[in-house]
């Protein structure tokens, strides 16, 4: 399936939060399914930190037919974000005034920014109702902005391993992710600290229990200590990997952009209160989180829950139980897919 | 009070673990307080990673005339560390067959040969009872091996904030933070990187509770986001912060060996058990834990603990209550004073 693209035609009408205008954008997206006649089985999927629109390739076990977001029964759509490396216009775009990419002049956006580029392409493709908006990490920041951007547009809303408010622990390992990017770019190898960025937030994305029962102290090669400073661990190979692979697929001025925007999330201080984001609109919740996520813990997705309950809002909250930490919600998990198929028959 | 340097006699006598021999070895060394006639009051401070031997400077809420380790009663040494960067031999030391510093050629060194050379410093100078060995973190570790290579000499042992076999988790951090220095030093701004490295430690001791009370979402000098790469939170700013300072203290290359010594510990590896290594001692313990510590877990302590109950070692085990993090044994607490001062008095 190959993505289509959406060109916004006034972007000069959508000033990014920075103030700042972005003379051109494109939204790159893809749909699976079809739109019925009344346009009511839309379910509009928001890629986390470093997924495309291509949501049937990174979300395989829960997006396509017969799965819980049946692509038999719903029209899906899923963009890439502004900012992204996959398609829609990002740092790697050619500046239409400087006729070169921005890199590091591209502005810095927030999950607001993402999410009005994506609602002037639900506009434009004549939607008006939203069965369900749902998205893990990023993507669930920005699922719950649909419904402060878009609250008669959205049934419901569906964050996983999500917060309406990143803390200083996910802020901290982000911005040590970027200066390891920022310092390597001033020598000219940016790439080689986006690796480590990477690896960093491979280390947020497992638990100490995933990382005791599929590395523990094993070593990669040896039975001894070779004595030298090149991985040795099960632990530093896999996270190397990890690293070295991401190089080769993700975009490091992206990367800078994309994980800002996440720090900046905060839905507190954008409206200034969670209540006052979130109340006005009818929507339902499933919040999701994870046991033994750490970046997003269970205390911040049982928060969220509890403020949708004072405001008398139709919530579920669940925890799927998984030691596999952060990243629990992209692998195969009947626990995941089996509590979103049940909402989704609920609606 | 200035340090004293202690060179090794016959240092080829002293292959390291690795089976490599270092051609010169110098411990730098202090003392405070008097040694008794019978030389029975010695207390042997074990300095966590980036500490040195001024142990004076670096725990002035714990040793010092009166303090709990009173060094008016006892007589303290504190040696820095092989492999360290504050007088004893390291990777900025000369290498007497190149004549230029070793850096990258330091041999990997392991706790043990640590403790291996501190042994020769404590024989040069007569001791043959050591009244307790303390540490906290990598010291903890070095006290830990004190009590397996130097069973009938240690009276005492105070592992704090520390373990028996590093984590893979706290191995993922250190791995990070090499890789970040490595990448560096290839385009000749190793310092860059160690600041990255450090960042990322400092994000390991603290808790996310501390984060939460000392830093939480506030911004650094405005009120509002102000759309740039830099920092712009208050965690941001610390850590940058604490990433610059570091870099004009402490030595890169030494950074890396004592990073890479602190992931190899593991007594269970190294000596077949727990119970093989500590059993053949008749010391003490007092095993101490931070609640709020996450690289080196209260759970680790605990598993140590229990291991001595099950040897019937005399053992103590004290959870620091403190929402600080891993560097609540550096900071002003009553709790670490008392205890400290209390199990000294009951020896």
């Amino acid at each position: 399936m190959t993505a289509k693209s959406f060109q916004l035609k006034d972007p000069e009408n959508i000033p990014l939060d920075s103030g700042k205008i972005l003379p051109e954008i494109s939204i790159s997206y893809h749909t699976f399914g079809e739109l019925n006649k009344s346009k009511t089985n839309v379910i509009l999927i928001c890629h986390p930190l470093t997924g495309s629109s291509d949501a049937m390739a990174w979300w395989s076990k829960i997006v396509g037919p017969g799965l819980p977001i049946d692509t038999t029964k719903f029209f899906v759509i899923c963009t890439n974000s502004l900012g992204g490396c996959n398609g829609s216009t990002g740092p790697q775009s050619i500046n239409p005034i400087s006729k070169s990419p921005y890199l590091l002049d591209f502005p810095i956006i927030t999950i607001s920014d993402m999410v009005r580029c994506q609602y002037e392409l639900i506009k434009h493709l004549g939607i008006k109702k939203i069965r369900m908006v749902i998205g893990g990490s990023m993507g669930g920041m920005q699922a719950l902005e649909w419904v402060v951007q878009a609250p008669d547009l959205i049934d419901s809303c569906v964050p996983i391993a999500s917060t309406t408010k990143v803390s200083p622990l996910a802020i901290a390992f982000d911005s040590v992710g970027r200066k390891s990017i920022i310092e390597q770019l001033k020598s000219g190898n940016g790439e080689a600290g986006l690796g480590v960025a990477r690896q960093l937030g491979h280390i947020t994305y497992l638990s100490e229990d995933a990382m005791e029962k599929k590395f523990s102290r094993r070593l990669q090669d040896n039975e001894n200590y070779m004595y030298h400073l090149d991985p040795e661990f099960q632990i530093e190979s896999y996270l190397n990997y990890q690293g070295q692979k991401f190089i080769g697929r993700f975009d490091l001025y992206s990367y800078l952009v994309l994980t800002k925007a996440v720090s900046y999330f905060d839905l507190e201080k954008t409206y200034g209160s969670v209540e006052k984001a979130l109340s006005p609109s009818a929507s339902k919740f499933l919040v999701i989180a994870i046991s033994s996520d750490w970046l997003y813990t269970t205390a911040q997705s049982k928060a969220l829950a509890y403020e949708l309950m004072k405001m008398n809002k139709h919530v579920s909250y669940v925890e799927i139980d998984s030691d596999y930490g952060h990243d629990t919600f992209l692998i195969d998990s009947d626990e995941t897919k089996q509590v979103i198929r049940c909402f989704l028959d609920s609606l």
